[in-house]
């Protein structure tokens, strides 16, 4: 089957609203297990690999969770179809780049999905819209439970779960929530803010999670820490931590458009502007200013426009999202080319923007 | 009198077409003279300034081409006034730095104009909209003619015309056409051609004349030569390598039209969209995205658009122009929310650039 054919349609997908949608993306839970006398992954013999994909790939299709699901393994997608689940954050980039001997199942609905051989031997996670943290445990630490109730997990009695890299030992648990920051970008707090989130031991990372850039104002923030504290305790910390920075967002967001709403109208008219008029467009670019344009719909300067347009371009314009849609493989100038016909396309019927008629002359403070 | 209620409305100022409009903005013709015995302005004692210019004032009063027109010292102008005039190219910037002691005179339909106590005594042009050096030469001649019949000019049988810099005696001629050649800077054979001109003797220069930048892709041309040439040959110089950047500006468009399609959809759509949309914007920004825009506009994408409109707001946008219609002073980030403003509202109804149906998808060559 073509995967395409599997994953649910960006436009469905991106009117699944969740709390806090406007600047918490998406909510996630991912818990690593490793099965019991099986070396780990990266140290494992082809012959081992396959044993350990062999049993995870058997469990996990009996589980409930999976029915109607997708259970494959990694050498059956095609380069483009890894690169699309990376956009999706179903995987990561790292799983992307196995072949033979890793695998993946995802849930008919994707929301809940088991990377087998990547780094460790079971990568579970659940990914829900929105600020949804405690669904997606409740999600993922059911699935937990039905698996290991079919395998052996690697447990200490002293340390937890144990892991291939020390820094997911014990719970072996990350929750992270995607967030759409541009308000504080805008309003030059970000730094601080970052900071002031590392210091209470969480992360905060770009669009495709570590190691890379915070491409269209979007930020990862997660725990670092797995040994320690109960699960529970991690995911209230990030909880009460992600709901201060939804807090943050929305008053910067309101301070900018209240002290220098020429600034923000400015901003987001011209990305605006260069999204609906550009014949080339580069991902990174429109991934940018479609992040400007979002935070413009949020603020109601589209009036009738959803948050979902900006949601299913941001998606759409991805180079795999882009390459899947045609039969034949694309030249990066070539998929510039699409993704602006696409954008333009898309954006025809949205008016430019005006000021509200009780906006004052006067300069931003 | 308001030098505004004097001025031609922008608005028909810019419907009056000439020849070649789309390459050639305006042709100019201007003599530099000088009154026998008299000490050149730099060198003048008050008194003796003073003296000139009443001479001068005097003479040019009694001309039929200033019937109706305005004939003014420079201290009756306000400081934008006399910006709004170098604007219209009506002086040059030094003469906005005169005052007493420094006069103008400009014919009712500000095609003919003196500036009085400039570098010379006497300063005539005479300026024309498109390629029409013959005319604007025909219309200088006649006024000098009649101008020389009232006033004893400085002029010496083995020089010519007397002048103060070395550089305009003889015959204190200097032909010029204003270029607009935006395909020639995107087809990255600008400075070839302006080295080339400059091995004829003739001089390039920017939008406000010598040491200005060549804003919005426009460039003046003209002779650098005053002595050694008859003005008839100084003419023919200037109409023939005009007549060849036309051609040249003309065949760059049609094959960057043809070759590079994309690239010029791209950067024309993207230059509309920001005019179209930004809410502050520079002057100079404006001019350089003004002057793409009249190329895409010249060049079909927004069907039913006059070229007039470009070259409205093109007047419109700087900030002299942008003061005179307020009526209080302006801080510069006042004018570039005033300039924004008016460059939405202007394009309100202008049509976002589509690709013609017939374009294929082919990459550029």
């Amino acid at each position: 089957m073509n995967l395409l054919d599997f994953l649910v349609p960006v436009e469905e997908l991106v009117r699944r609203d969740g709390p806090e949608g406007c600047v918490v993306i998406s909510s996630r839970v991912r818990l690593a297990r490793n099965l019991e006398g099986m070396p780990f992954p990266g140290r494992a013999k082809k012959s081992d690999r396959a044993k350990a994909l062999e049993r995870i790939q058997e469990a996990v299709a009996q589980l409930p969770q999976m029915e109607g699901g997708l259970i494959r393994q990694m050498d059956s997608f095609s380069s483009w179809e890894k690169q699309a689940l990376v956009e999706r954050h179903l995987i990561s980039r790292e799983h992307a780049a196995n072949g033979e001997g890793s695998g993946l199942a995802l849930s008919r609905d994707q929301s809940v999905g088991v990377m087998i051989n990547e780094e460790d031997h079971i990568r579970m996670h659940a990914l829900l819209p929105g600020f949804q943290l405690e669904a997606a445990w409740r999600a993922i630490d059911e699935l937990d439970t039905l698996l290991e109730e079919r395998l052996d997990y690697a447990f200490s009695a002293k340390l937890g779960y144990l892991t291939a890299c020390p820094t997911n030992v014990g719970t072996g648990i990350r929750v992270s929530a995607m967030l759409h920051l541009p308000g504080l970008v805008f309003a030059e707090q970000i730094n601080q803010v970052i900071q002031a989130v590392n210091k209470l031991g969480l992360a905060v990372r770009g669009l495709y999670g570590e190691g890379t850039e915070a491409l269209g104002n979007i930020f990862q923030v997660s725990n670092q820490m797995t040994l320690g504290e109960s699960e529970e305790e991690i995911l209230a910390k990030l909880r009460k931590v992600t709901a201060q920075l939804v807090e943050h967002e929305q008053n910067a967001r309101e301070a900018l458009l209240e002290k220098k709403p020429r600034m923000v109208f400015n901003t987001v008219g011209r990305a605006f502007g260069t999204l609906a008029n550009a014949f080339t467009i580069s991902s990174k670019e429109a991934i940018n200013l479609l992040s400007v344009w979002r935070l413009g719909v949020e603020l109601g300067m589209f009036p009738g426009v959803p948050r979902a347009l900006a949601d299913e371009l941001l998606l759409l314009c991805q180079p795999a999202h882009l390459q899947l849609i045609r039969p034949r493989e694309m030249k990066p100038e070539e998929r510039d080319i699409l993704r602006a016909d696409l954008l333009r396309s898309r954006l025809a019927a949205v008016a430019r923007p005006s000021l509200p008629p009780n906006h004052s002359d006067a300069l931003d403070k």
